[in-house]
């Protein structure tokens, strides 16, 4: 089982502000809300989008296609202190599969127009799937932990959009 | 680029206590809280879960790897108006990923105990993200539209857990 291959396939195109992974994407788009930029979906998926535009936010999964990494262990962008992987949204992982929540301005034949972007130009989605408070969230009532990354917000994680280093560094210190 | 493959791998095997997609699974598991079961994660990758278990919500990316089918219009479990597949959380999906939020229990020896399954037993898992609800859910001041599921819900989605039909007649409609 572990040696099963799974396919899968680009359905679009990112097209963002971010033409490289240098151009100071936001670590999360909803920590640095506002970047716009376009989903082109191939023709062929076009009438997969009916009944979407009445959602007013979408997750995107789309394919890390830049890094050919796969790490277990990885200093994140926000600490540096090594952390296993799946503690962190690192591409480098096992299956390069981002996933952010965007927010879904408009649709013209198979172009959606998305906001809050945090994904480099040229990205292959993968698959948009309705944001659904009640399915994608934690109610106010169930204690939510977060880690690592409490000991970074102190409580203001929704200011910090700050690296710890610069992209070129942490590249540097991942060989 | 419409035609380049991306291959993905298992990383480990979900265990739960819904044997065939017929056991009546929870439309979605935040729905209907409670069922447990464990994550064989396969023993190359354990070490990439450490600094994991000091999160109490994780999201799986899993395959949903018992439909061998890629719909554009489908009709949802909680509805009969065929909806746009991307407007839904139908597995018959372009490609065929699922996405859970479920609780992290505890991590032994790269088994991870985890609680509010809605998930077919022998899934594949593809990742795991850890939940942060700074990434990942739309703050309050901020007005989220649901769509189609608004219709349904009547502000009561959470209590609703049934299905509009069973998922033998579900299977036999969509042929």
């Amino acid at each position: 089982m572990p040696f099963t291959e799974i396919i899968m396939k680009p359905i679009g195109i990112l097209h963002t502000q971010y033409r490289r992974v240098s151009d100071n994407i936001p670590i999360q788009g909803r920590l640095h809300p506002g970047a716009e930029g376009t989903i082109e979906l191939f023709p062929e998926y076009r009438d997969a989008c009916r009944d979407l535009e009445e959602f007013s936010h979408i997750f995107l999964l789309y394919h890390f296609h830049i890094s050919g990494e796969e790490r277990l262990i990885t200093k994140p962008y926000m600490d540096t202190v090594p952390r296993g992987v799946f503690a962190t949204r690192s591409p480098h992982r096992p299956n390069h599969i981002g996933l952010s929540l965007v927010r879904l301005v408009s649709i013209d034949q198979g172009i959606l127009a998305v906001r809050d972007l945090d994904i480099v130009d040229g990205t292959p989605l993968l698959d948009i799937k309705p944001y659904i408070p009640r399915f994608d969230t934690i109610s106010a009532d169930e204690k939510v932990r977060i880690g690592w990354m409490e000991n970074i917000s102190n409580g203001t994680i929704e200011r910090k959009t700050t690296r710890t280093r610069s992209h070129e560094e942490w590249l540097q210190e991942s060989k």
